[in-house]
């Protein structure tokens, strides 16, 4: 086993006023780490706030799940949006949870960016600057929790801040490493028992493993887990139990990075 | 003169995206402290951004001006919102600037509630506790700027917050110290000359003056003037000129509560 | 039985973006008239759509559902708004969802305002009047639908609309007719068996039945039903066949008023 | 002369709530035709009432002006929006002015796309058919109004649209006809008599002028003008007195197309 101390993380926050999404309270008795939607796509303050108490009573680290400004399509429209304004964009949701964490007692530790957003800076060079220069800017000690293998990560990596790669549990891999794309069949895998064989199958080769077997070496210490229906949430459950029984410790972010 | 040091704050940073409002650079010039759209009522994080960059160069103290969520009113539409809800907002609101000031190097010192909150706040204990709780779970460094014999200032004295009182330097006051309601005729000062009366005969007195001359002893160590127009920029500049004249010393609001 | 023509009526399209709420599915099969959100407290323009091709195609006559501005609060924080501001925000409302109506081949025929802006019509005078000049500048044939002994409803009639008083099928009243407020208890029933006891009873009585059992003789000719959860889902099925039992016809709207 | 009636044409109404822009007034004097903002870039329900009032005060005939959700970047953002989601979007904007028209007694006779949507779909087909798409299921009697030589005139044209192509009074045009881009040098005419000659010029040889003088003939009967600085008000001015003096008539789009 080339990986010991692994974290599972998992975004929640995601309601909004008064429309419920996701199975909060379950994951977060499952993983180390949350990602908290900073109200531009999803989470109010109310909710932000909550999902923050929740989070810091049950022990999990907290960090913000910034997007673009999209609460109806749910952040996962492109957008092009020039990188000053899309830097202060982010500083903005960023802050506003950490002062919601601050009055909670607690505080961010990492910022992983969502939906749109995130899928285009892992392959936009600009787009992934822009946003390293936003959390560079607001506090270098943030960790930046990003897809492996990324323009994101290395963008992370090379200005010096603290980068975590993750893989994806239910998301498969092409033979370059790359997430097959939604659209194709196989690119999900729908049940507890392949989630599990995947994730083990990477932990054991320590790098990203191919629907074809191939593997792709690369350092991950996080693996990215889904509560948004009761199979997802049983299938984050059961990777969390495989994982302690191969002999993992599971870990928050700032474990991982210590 | 019974008061020496004296604040001059100014409401800024109240563009939104492609629409301009007021005559920030000018004011920058004259005020000790500026309180800053937050994004609620006006203020996108670009143009929060660049006004905390203006103040900050202009060496003027910074604050948060938090608004209800009602960008299409300004800010002025009353609304009643419950107050675990309310007190998330202001602190997403009063974070979110915080989190550009840290990202510009400087820090907010002070918070003044918007337009209907405001006034809503200035009349309603329980709006008021909601309000001083927000800064306090926050921030209890932060001074409360609000206006002299309101149930707001009462509410931050009540609850330890540093507070400072302000003054309207174009508002008239009723016998009762009220400020007179903005649809009868006389409740608004149109000329420099007027507002310079008005406000060195309150700075002399130690109080606020009705428009029939009466004088209700009151601290208050800041006054508040307005940059949305040519005539209230010459307005603000000729109440500092005056003070100046009178022996006074324009400070920021820190150096008032030091 | 004094009422022999009776109109269910239910609240649907409140999704919005990646959020569902309710059942409209199992309501659409059950009810005559649809109102449906207009994008300002829930519904964007896609699920507004996808909610008037379902209504029509299930022979639901069709209603708009404006709201005050408030998507966070899912407009049920008053508000204050002045009223040419109000009235523009209901044309545009109403008209919206009219113009997805005739790209779906159908057509609007009433109007029942949600929320905070339906429960202060139903007291201010001046609220309702906004409300009905509002319908009537824009289409003066829609069917004002309204609380029974409300000031909305008169505020209809006396400006000559059409309009059809409604009661509500798990919502207790007090003596004087009014609803029991939500915060007392009893104010709502929440057994299948309760509420059709007392749609039963106001349907035989012609009126509305207090909690004491005192009846008030009053117009009525459309039931509001809910379809947020299984449970009130299964009432509402037990209304509808309970009513079919005493020998009511179910209508639309406008056959109401036909 | 080969072109005789003319359109002008502005964009209007895009003050939104405490935010003014442009000069409506003068404009409205001017042009014909009238592109008026729906709210989703720019545009309250309470401005656009007013715009219109005035609009149909003035003898100008009104079309919607829908854009992409985003007031904060003024529809200027490109985003990409799945084109069911888009069309309900286009038919809600349009239907909601058209209401508030229907409101003062007047209607819609055209639909002008603004901003980055206007751009894209000006170049991708798709997006073009499914702006084409929205006008014709809602009502397929407006008129289309686009810039000439592009995808969108062509979508409307190929559907069975009444469609009017569009010259820019103001932009430059490239040695192929396209305009050249605004980050270009000479991108932009910025004086009343640069602009003056440049329509002259496109009207009497019935085509788009590139800025090397090559004539690509092509159909336009309307000029689009600006009103957002008191230069490109004297701008249009000048424009329509010389237009005036060279023997066109000056007409709204409907008679265009009559």
């Amino acid at each position: 086993m080339s990986i010991l101390r692994i974290n599972l993380n998992a975004d929640v926050g995601e309601s909004f006023g008064a429309w419920q999404m996701g199975n909060d309270g379950a994951l977060l008795r499952l993983i180390g780490s949350a990602s908290i939607a900073c109200g531009f796509h999803a989470g109010d303050p109310l909710v932000m706030r909550r999902t923050l108490r929740a989070a810091l009573a049950a022990g999990v680290s907290v960090g913000a799940h910034p997007s673009f400004p999209d609460l109806q399509g749910f952040g996962r429209r492109p957008m092009q949006i020039p990188p000053a304004e899309l830097e202060a964009m982010l500083i903005y949701q960023i802050a506003a949870l950490a002062g919601l964490a601050q009055a909670e007692g607690g505080r961010l530790t990492h910022v992983k960016p969502h939906g749109a957003l995130n899928n285009m800076a892992c392959e936009d060079v600009g787009l992934a600057n822009t946003v390293v220069a936003a959390i560079r800017s607001y506090d270098p000690a943030l960790i930046l929790l990003a897809p492996v293998m990324s323009q994101l990560l290395l963008a992370g990596e090379t200005a010096g801040l603290r980068v975590v790669g993750e893989v994806f549990a239910d998301r498969t891999y092409t033979e370059t490493g790359s997430l097959t794309p939604r659209r194709q069949p196989g690119s999900i895998l729908h049940s507890a028992g392949e989630c599990v064989r995947h994730v083990l199958h990477m932990v054991e080769k320590g790098g990203v493993v191919s629907s074809g077997g191939r593997v792709i070496p690369t350092n991950f210490h996080s693996i990215c887990v889904h509560g948004d229906s009761p199979a997802t949430v049983a299938a984050a459950t059961a990777i969390g139990e495989a994982l302690l029984a191969a002999g993992c410790r599971l870990v928050s972010l700032p474990e991982v990075v210590a």
